[in-house]
């Protein structure tokens, strides 16, 4: 094993900031893994910290390296470790310090550690990190694919099992097609839901009903909400994985259905969300921030998808030197996930 | 029994169109029972619907009987009754159709029926309505506290009790001091709860502190949330009872614990909520609209008033004729619940 | 319509006393629907009631009609009644009064109020029954399929999803393969669960197989428990489907995962359960007694049935004059249900 | 401090092998903190791990330090340690490997690691154990108090509060007048809920009068359940603390109201429990096994501890030499706790 490795990082906010370095392979320190990195999933927050901080671009770290999920193989291990041995294929948790339960955290200072900013992230050949950190990849999934589960797929599960305790039946609209959409779309079907993909793309919605979407809406081509009125009979959304955010949260109010949840997860429409007060109150909905999920959830997630024999959809895969076209094809809208393949 | 009585009626919205008329006693109908009024407790919602139909004058009823809750004593029964016998006290439901679990209505129709708009109210000396609608009284209180409970208490026992499921020690905030407001405090009280109250009005807190908040917090002389922050050591409320919503909610967001609940009841600041993303996602917030309650609610709401002896908060009692020195009284806002006494 | 009908009733407990006789086709009371019955399924309770009156002869109406799930269609309706209008296809409810929520009842006078004993039962080619009572049937089942769900179908329904919350990627242990057990193996399928069917029978396993069962093990041949040991690697199970109780109950409580839920269904051993205590302290089990389930959770297990396409397993069919020939097959045990059917 | 301490241990299972010595202060390692142990609260479990070994001798560390209970101060922490710092009072887990959510352990190999057998106890003046097995002590409370809140206070916690959502108006049953029973009735209090307390001693049951108790049976007297019908007007109990286990469980599933919950704590009545199918079934009862509590759990109750002032009823404080008279008096039964004070 070589003493250098790749890393990419960043001097400062701003795309023209990123550069590949030549960085000391690190050593666990006690209770730490060493993981050689196999692939990362990339996320539309990457994008965020890359371009701007954030919005945020002071409390970057010098070097920042991006990105919080991988997937690899444990090759070494630091003194105190018990749950993992070299050998053993793992993916990383999203919010490190979050076990199971609430977590940690308060109301001024929120938990908001997570890998990839304002932690250090895993664009590297080699990453350290506390066990806990980790949790076994799935056995029916290649690294590639293992390597999009620690948070579009997470946030996913989170919203629609742990805490939506979804059934079959259940009616469920996914908005878009990225990574965390067309996870709630497959984890909603093994759940014998009721899934619309609203999306404002004929092509991207002919690949959801591809991949099992019982109904499709084009909302450039219609009111969504109204057309779902159409396919439920009135009856509206008992889960409504909501990615947009902003001001089109009043669509999702409207949509719901009696005690319908709405899982709030995006925020392409703006980080002031708002919507009307009278569907809330009369239809008594519930909305729930989702911060992606424990790593409970994450070992929960990972056994139904060896179960339910899950694959991930993957846009594209591109060689870890192609950090600047991957992030390119971010912008233009992924359907379901963009990875980096290290070999 | 006289064959006539008097009755509140509006002719159309505005105050002005409030007038007393002589109507005939109903004869209660199948599955009904006819109730001799002793009380009715108004809410802001009667004073909306009184000045301008909620908004809605034209769904008006002609005409319209306004209020919702209301005590009394079961005077006769039609046939087919089941749940009461002539000389039971009894208090109205607020929404009739909701006797349990999820309740009536679709994603597009709602359940929005309730008494005193738009159907029928209860401002008469009589009132025929189906056994379905009412429940026992409390043993220990009279008509006039009695008539407090459908609406203003049940909502805060469904927010912190039925829904938010809170116990001792939990952090609760109370903005305000209406009748919502004041029947979440004694209701967090009497679960051995810790409760800050928020309000504008120092009188008002000081009247709180006297009903034993622990904390109180005059918002138009600090911040609240940041007052909050300092009193619970960053924690933040476990639950917030959320009366005054529109973009208030945002401080509510800040306010909140991790895994807090936000019960999002009052419309003070308008019908459109907004807020940020942040706070909401990263300590995985609920929010929840709350539409009073259900029949069996109110049942344990009654069954616990009775075990915690909890006596309501009336900040006064006007006869039945002076409805409308009521309604000025609920303009200037109530400290606790204001009451028409039938005699 | 002729002015008279068959009917099944028993003159007092025992199968000798079964009788098939001619009885006025009823009227629909208000709040009734009358009810042409197509299809009767039968329940093992069905045969008890027969042979001994529940081991309480004394408390059978005179005469007694048995069973309690049917499928058929409205052919009039009763003053007031809102839910149906003739033509449509109902099915019946098995606890009458309970609607949603908790229902009705008290510790010393629980609410065992069901249809075929001590109410009066459906073995009729007419019945009048309460508008509350049924619900629409399935769209995608026919009479037969359709009365299978009332009792065993939803009983399954309850445990594993209205009350245990299951999610993809559990694994639910079915113990048998009558009705309940065959619904709970579907209904787990359709939730993306991990099935064990467990038997004493090969070709029952065989067949359990085909439907879908991912394990089966035949408990006269090895024991369950450790086998289910051996394909979960020691998780255990996260439901089990209680179809047998009595001292049974000890093995389910060892087969159970770390806050596994043990359903309480069957009495085959027997009306006293018993078992160590301390798997089930240890693993902190839930067990919960299931009365088959409320109105509201029938109406959602038809939704899914119908999203899900679940055909129900049926064994065999029976024209309505050859209850004794059922009966005698219920005798045998057989896999899935039996149903009357009647033209 | 000298380089040596006091210590009980066991040589082997039986009150004779019962030896105070002298032995090394340990020192903190990597994680750990070192507390100075002021009082150790005693459980009828350390009764029988002296006595018997649990049934199971062959078991017993050599040599096996009892107890699982401590309060005391830190006063020296390993390398790592984040969550204390030498000066904090503290007191110690039950279950230390459970921190929140589900935890450990498989359904053949559950997490029975417990302090004070199957792991070493803390009857000890120092002891070395991982941060991870402490919470803060409250701050209204002495060691002496202090120290009785890890089992039988969280216990009784876990079962009404975590798991039980008890609240106000609640009819609660405490079987006993132990540790966990008072501190049960206690808590129930503080919640609001109406309490029974039974028990065959009218002496004990007028203290239990006197700490608040509603209502109270002398089970020698009269039989509990049918008391109970009377008290409560036929409707059971929402919630049963069952200390005694074995075969009196069929009285609790007597005496539970329509969907009440059991919590199996004790097991005065033996290993194996048993009861009636019937009432399990027909008021859908919710049994569940209390193994103490998670570490959160502890926290929480923590916290409501000095927000609701309770203190732990202490039936007697022996010095830490004279520990052979207080498992004597834990052989009479307590009122309360038995606590070991060290100087």
């Amino acid at each position: 094993m070589s003493k250098y490795m790749r890393r990419w990082q960043l001097k400062a906010a701003g795309r023209d900031n990123l550069e590949q370095v030549q960085a000391a392979i690190p050593t666990p320190a006690y209770g730490q893994i060493l993981v050689k990195v196999a692939a990362v999933s990339l996320n539309y927050r990457d994008k965020l910290l890359v371009d701007n901080g954030f919005g945020m671009p002071e409390t970057l770290l010098e070097p920042q390296v991006p990105a919080s999920d991988l997937a690899g193989s444990v090759v070494a291990i630091g003194e105190g470790v018990t749950r993992f041995t070299p050998g053993d294929k793992v993916i990383s948790t999203f919010v490190p310090d979050w076990i199971e339960g609430d977590g940690p955290g308060t109301a001024r200072t929120p938990n908001g550690r997570t890998l990839g900013g304002p932690l250090q992230g895993v664009l590297a050949e080699y990453v350290a990190i506390s066990e806990d950190w980790a949790v076994h990849a799935p056995k029916t999934l290649d690294h590639i694919e293992a390597s999009t589960l620690p948070c579009a797929g997470l946030t996913a599960w989170t919203a629609l099992v742990e805490r939506g305790k979804m059934t079959a039946g259940d009616k469920v609209v996914v908005l878009g097609t990225g990574g965390v959409s067309l996870f709630g779309l497959q984890i909603a079907l093994a759940h014998g839901a009721e899934v619309v993909v609203v999306s404002g793309d004929d092509q991207k919605l002919a690949r959801a009903t591809k991949l099992g979407a019982h109904h499709v809406i084009n909302r450039k081509k219609e009111d969504w909400v109204e057309a779902l009125y159409k396919i439920t009979d009135d009856y509206g959304a008992d889960h409504i994985i909501e990615t947009i955010g902003g001001a089109h949260l009043d669509k999702s109010l409207r949509a719901a259905a009696v005690t319908g949840r709405i899982s709030m997860i995006g925020i392409l429409d703006g980080l002031e969300v708002s919507g009307g007060f009278v569907p809330l109150a009369v239809k008594r909905l519930v909305l729930e921030g989702i911060q992606v999920g424990h790593r409970k959830g994450l070992e929960n997630f990972v056994k139904a998808v060896d179960r339910l024999k899950i694959k991930p959809v993957i846009d594209a895969v591109y060689p870890f030197d192609q950090l600047n076209d991957a992030l390119d094809h971010l912008d233009r809208g992924p359907f379901g996930k963009i990875v980096l393949e290290l070999k």
